[in-house]
């Protein structure tokens, strides 16, 4: 079936302390976003791939491809107020019938595997999204106070969130809810019951400094 | 006030693929422990430092101490079947009134700012928990399904745990119950609202070989 990749780089790299969005951010020579291509590029060469970034940096963008000798073919689409409508824009690209993978920009270390249990799963039963047992306990604001909650029933979510085209297309026909953390609360609230797989332990979100020295290490260690 | 260091290091390592226990891996040259220990007696030398270890352990680390010439002052107790039981065993040799922080022996990257705001906040409130926000969305199960959830209610709980003598050891005479899913719940439980206080990024659960991999590149980087 064919592949769709919307690559959602809209941060503005506020919390990484640095003035340059996070998804540029140089990791062992080469800005994050290109990593993140590059693995769903080496997924299947065929996929068509959607990179949404801010309008006021598309110009940057091409001026790093051009820096980077970066050529795998991917079409631009611009970045919306929130996530939300920053997929909306991307999925307006989407003229076919297939697989439409969303993921975060700044998760460049998504293994092949997960990638393939994603594609596996939502072929089979229309949608699929990586997930980890929580790790740490959890505490739950309630009013001025807080409690503990047993983590064993929570799940902390990867992307790429994975879905049939025309499910996620129906499910992005809804209006902007402020319930929608991401594209599976949205596919949610459309109806659709959501499938759960194995994410990797390496698929880590650099949104800290702390995160970026992280991916540097796994990838110098060819993870 | 007097300070007292419960750190706990029951985990077998089974999760790290290693033979060792993890407490045990060597980072940057050194058993993890000893990282974790050092950590404690830089904040404060006179903080007398108790470390709980399964039994068929001592022997062992007793050899590890020989090997890496490490003589910072530390008491030994013996681990139990939980964690609950481990501190309760740690706590049995606590004799004086002061501030206890029990922390998880495989979190070696506390910072010395974490630790002074569990001291203070302790100190004038009665205890304290290092805690961070949850920066992956998450769902939870509900039966057979699984649904998304506001991330923005929830906290990422870290350790030391930190409390007056009086109130956790109190709390510790409490009979075991499976809800303790750490030492706040047991506090919980006696009756004390927890207070929270700022963790900080680094400080990791060394758990899987990942986490090894990011403790040393940030040791490395004089985090």
């Amino acid at each position: 079936m064919k592949k769709f990749v919307i690559i959602v780089a809209g941060g503005s790299g506020s919390r990484m302390g640095a003035q340059i969005p996070k998804q540029f951010l140089e990791l062992c020579g080469k800005p994050v976003l290109m990593h993140t291509i590059q693995v769903f590029y080496d997924f299947d060469p065929d996929s068509e791939l959607i990179l949404v970034l801010p309008e006021a940096q598309h110009e940057f963008w091409a001026e790093l491809c051009l820096k980077h000798s970066f050529s795998l073919p991917h079409h631009i689409a611009s970045g919306g107020e929130t996530r939300f409508h920053s997929v909306h824009n991307g999925l307006k690209l989407i003229k076919d019938e297939g697989i439409v993978f969303i993921h975060d920009g700044v998760r460049p270390l998504v293994s092949q595997q997960t990638l393939a249990r994603c594609c596996e799963t939502a072929t089979s039963s229309g949608n699929a999204i990586p997930v980890l047992p929580v790790t740490e306990s959890l505490r739950k604001k309630e009013g001025d106070q807080n409690c503990s909650v047993d983590r064993s029933l929570f799940y902390s979510v990867q992307t790429p969130q994975t879905f049939r085209s025309e499910i996620i297309l129906k499910s992005f026909l809804q209006p902007f809810d402020q319930s929608f953390t991401d594209d599976a609360s949205v596919a949610e609230k459309a109806g659709f019951a959501i499938n759960m797989v194995e994410g990797n332990l390496e698929n880590i979100k650099i949104t800290s400094p702390v995160d970026l020295i992280l991916a540097e290490a796994l990838i110098q260690k060819k993870f």
